[in-house]
């Protein structure tokens, strides 16, 4: 399990959330007590990451119970339909909140004792954040032995792109999760992480995470890719996913398919880690997949430090597509796809 | 010619030198009257770039010259000497130093009135900065008609990476040359100039140049390439060298092997653009070039603002090899070597 960093943790009848903006400079938790103080914490991007915001919703709507006598089914729903104005483009938030919503709907009558509904309301957060824990220890697990096939027991040297760790999944997480679970073993030699321009969630995530979990790693440039697999043994590169087509093209932050290309050249396997969630089988192949075009102002400046000249443009797409021929193996609940195309990804079209 | 930003102009008996520390965000130019400003302005890097440097060596020693009466052999090799301490590392401020100074001993004798060695000495130097922008011409010329001959006369849209231009070269420029060349010709229709982590050659000169000729462009990070080439019509990539072995490969800033790697994979004609200076046939192939390994600060922070986290590690190659087999053409002095080899590489080893 991871040592330090789980970005939210319920304490003392209390939701302490990780403040994700002050990272990596400060590490300061931030005490949620009240559904308005979890609002603001969702708002504010305190906590970020889908199932992470899913998790915060969960116990935001626990917290609104602990403070109250009666369960009053109105207040209930009113309660849920406020929560969910925090990020109006957050899935999971809306998701999550109208699960348990209806859920309590259905199995408590008006006028139960608020305390009941609490009891259950938490047990639940309690028992999505485990069940998440569980699957991507799977994944994980997975992972490892599949490379333990490749290389067999000896420590591993990774590669990973972006930040896929506890920060963005608020459990374990799916491509670093692979490299705290192989550490846990005792199976991680060095990790390179991509700095991962412009956002640098590399710099200042995934290397948070690894310094946290005192796992060996050096941050490089994007462009150090050809060097750093030409010179250095990287035995496997692990990246997660935001959108899987049904031939395995894959989109994820940019860069993901630059580095799989010059992966490829160098014959350095390479992996995505995600969800059943991540995959649409109704998108044939990645062309279909739309990517979004970010603000020029995340290359042209550091924070408020202008880099670029004034009047400079730049084009940032936001995500790039990775070819499936270029993915050794994709990783999932439903273990692992070698070799992806639309055939030998099918049967994870059926229900596990 | 480039419109306005020759970092080093003479003017009124005078040096005006670009202080590159400044760029983008400013444009001074600051004036050297006399050797020990000269001395200064490389040592604390007003001016940077092998030829520019060499360049605004010569116009020191002229100005040494301008003020004084007779020209003593003494005080002419002492004041050699005092220049070449400005950056003790920097060849074209030794050679080019040494070159005028024997060259004055050998022609003015002893008592010569020093305004003769003066008109002398600036004339080289002028004609020095004349040489190098032919030479630099016909390399973009040579460029031009080998886009010509697989396009046609239709604008062209260029990739490029770090700085080859005007501010590294003193003059024209080699990579970035050929851009302003055809830009000349009105023959660019786009730029897309990767921003070159981690010391953002690109974002900070690059554009300041592009900016400055009125070439559109645009900035993208390294690990766009494989978007920008599947998603944009690049017609043709260009990089300059700083070095180049017997068999083609090529030594250049970090980042260049892994994007040429991707064009290859896009089927994108990447070309090397530089002068036979930066040529080594004593080096067999790029194995046996060293990578210097920079400070990893340059990593871990923008200028004094921590990006990582206190602690973090990054492994920081300043440059990369790209092989032979990933290059279209290697353009010099001496015409262009397509799908270079050892072969193929091999007349340009007999004099011009």
């Amino acid at each position: 399990m991871s040592n330090v960093c789980l970005p939210l943790r319920w304490e003392n009848g209390a939701l302490g959330l990780l403040d994700q903006r002050l990272l990596p400079g400060q590490e300061i938790f931030l005490t949620c007590r009240t559904l308005e103080e979890i609002h603001a914490a969702i708002r504010d991007m305190v906590v970020r990451g889908a199932p992470a915001i899913g998790f915060t919703a969960l116990y935001g709507m626990a917290l609104w119970l602990a403070g109250r006598e009666t369960f009053r089914h109105a207040e209930w729903r009113a309660a849920g339909e406020y929560l969910k104005t925090a990020r109006p483009t957050a899935v999971n938030l809306m998701y999550e909140t109208d699960r348990t919503v209806a859920q309590a709907l259905a199995r408590f009558p008006e006028g139960t004792a608020a305390a009941e509904v609490h009891r259950h309301v938490l047990a639940d957060a309690h028992e999505h954040v485990e069940a998440l824990r569980a699957k991507n220890t799977f994944m994980a697990e997975t992972a490892l032995q599949e490379l333990t096939g490749l290389y067999g027991d000896r420590p591993l040297t990774f590669m990973t792109h972006c930040n896929t760790g506890v920060l963005a999944c608020g459990v374990m997480g799916t491509a670093l999760g692979v490299v705290t679970h192989a550490h846990a073993r005792g199976r991680v030699a060095m990790v390179y992480a991509d700095e991962t321009r412009p956002y640098m969630q590399g710099a200042r995530l995934t290397a948070f995470e690894l310094a946290k979990e005192g796992i060996p790693y050096h941050l490089v440039v994007e462009g150090a890719a050809s060097w750093l697999l030409q010179h250095k043994q990287v035995d496997a590169i692990f990246v997660g996913a935001d959108r899987i087509a049904a031939n395995g093209d894959t989109a994820n932050k940019v860069g993901t398919s630059t580095l799989a290309i010059v992966a490829k050249h160098y014959g350095v396997p390479f992996y995505v880690v995600a969800p059943l969630s991540s995959f649409d089988f109704n998108l044939a192949s990645g062309k279909d997949i739309e990517i979004e075009m970010r603000h020029e102002d995340e290359i042209l400046a550091w924070k408020e430090h202008r880099v670029a000249p004034v009047g400079a443009r730049a084009l940032n797409p936001s995500f790039d597509v990775t070819a499936a021929e270029h993915i050794t193996g994709i990783i999932c609940e439903g273990g692992i796809v070698r070799h992806p195309t639309t055939v030998t990804m099918a049967r994870l079209r059926s229900p596990l």
